[in-house]
């Protein structure tokens, strides 16, 4: 088996390349839009969601050639629901990745439009990968009760102490539900039996919830320069994180705790699923 | 055959009450969210783009009960349109068809995330109503080629004295393409043959441009009472339009000429496309 950091960097690439070949072109009409949607597409994301799909295709022993349309779809979303989230309505966020938003670069206007249209761009590129189903499964994650809802109860939690159950919804919606959709995309993709669409999504799930403590952590502990973004934010304008709630300790601990839940989902899927426990570990480890 | 006017009554009545069925409830969390989406919803619309859609599905024999899904679909389409459109960084409007604007009551954030939400939520209704050629369809019409390219020339537009052709590239976007997609949607789902497809396609093109011409002319000549949004808003910000570019006398005739080229599309459909007609007639008649 080709080694982890080859296999991720080699993914990233062919996601990368499917991009390039996948979006609007910048010269095509409308070009600003068009710009502005390759702006935030390629400002130096990880390609997270693309690679666990391609992932949970492979572990599944589907063909991830077939798969990269759909990959591309999720980071549509992705980046779609980051041009929203950086508009000065919302976060209000100038850089992201080290890069300046969307906004800043081509005005508020152009970048809520950029926004709009990569929604519709990712349900055409799925429509590639497979049929109805995959677009319902897309459909219902970045909708109002997931990814959206995710995004409302944030920006109502701004105001106001919120509970650790309240906090975990919001991560529930934000980037579990997507993380989620990716891992089972990539499983309908190869065919996969109920038992595995069902290892698949408690593997996501808990992924997900954990990547976001970490986020969290990483958030207080690191400086903006190796965030890519503006460090401390969330302690400073005094919003409510994992960190906040329930202590720096307490929040490395629940990473740890949600990445086990993730590794015994798995289990059942034998050597098939190591690239997807090489990946856990890879989240879970980052530098917290 | 049931008279236009109880005919148009009854689809508008069967689409609002789809809509209050389908939508997810006021009280469903998140509760704001929801409430906003149904504000926009249920503000007013004259539920032209379901009527189509159900008009080209009873035109081509098919059932419009199963078409109804479909029509709700493409009316979460145009109410985001219209929710981003309303925008302070777009056009800026608190009020439309005499209802406060979704920003004006919840405010910007909820405003912008309520139309994302709508996007998803087409996709998924489209699905109750038929597969993948459907999602298709919708995902081309409402992408960066054609809805929101409309937006965006028309948003550069503002700066500059436009031509006539990019205005019609404009409207064709704006509106047209999702006209005929309500008029190809109705087809599919009616399994229609190439042929009705072909007439849908031009008819719903013609017509939706016309419907257009109309609009323009409509603001410079009727009160705000009676359009229920802001009149005269076009020529008071130096906006180009059919009228400013063409002549108010002009955007008549191409207005009557559009609507020629309609009903000429289905005139191979004969007897089975007289509510088509009735709908052409309607549109251009209203009073301008």
């Amino acid at each position: 088996m080709t080694d982890f950091a080859t296999w991720i960097a080699t993914q990233k690439d062919r996601t990368e390349a499917a991009l390039g070949r996948l979006l609007p072109r910048s010269d095509e009409a409308p070009a600003t839009l068009h710009a502005a949607i390759r702006h935030s597409m390629f400002a130096g994301g990880k390609r997270l969601r693309p690679i666990l799909l391609l992932a949970a295709c492979e572990a599944c022993g589907g063909d991830t050639e077939k798969a990269l349309p759909a990959a591309c779809a999720v980071e549509c979303i992705h980046t779609y629901s980051l041009i929203h989230d950086d508009l000065p309505c919302m976060d209000d966020d100038d850089f992201r990745r080290g890069h300046p938003t969307c906004h800043k670069v081509y005005g508020e206007a152009i970048a809520v439009l950029a926004g709009d249209a990569l929604q519709p761009l990712a349900f055409e590129l799925l429509l590639q990968s497979g049929g109805a189903e995959l677009v319902k499964e897309l459909a219902v994650a970045a909708g109002s009760k997931f990814l959206i809802a995710g995004q409302v109860l944030d920006l109502e939690g701004e105001e106001r102490q919120i509970s650790f159950d309240e906090l975990r919804t919001i991560h529930e919606g934000k980037t579990a539900a997507l993380l989620t959709c990716c891992f089972r995309l990539g499983g309908l993709i190869a065919d996969a039996s109920p038992q595995s669409m069902e290892a698949l999504t408690t593997f996501g799930y808990n992924l997900g919830l954990a990547f976001q403590v970490i986020d969290d952590i990483l958030d207080c502990t690191q400086s903006s320069e190796k965030l890519g973004k503006t460090a401390g934010k969330d302690a400073a304008s005094g919003k409510s994180t994992y960190v906040s709630i329930l202590s720096l300790e307490k929040a490395r601990d629940e990473a740890a705790r949600l990445t086990n839940e993730a590794h015994a989902a798995i289990a059942p899927l034998g050597q098939s699923a190591s690239r997807l426990r090489e990946i856990a570990d890879h989240l879970l480890a980052r530098d917290y």
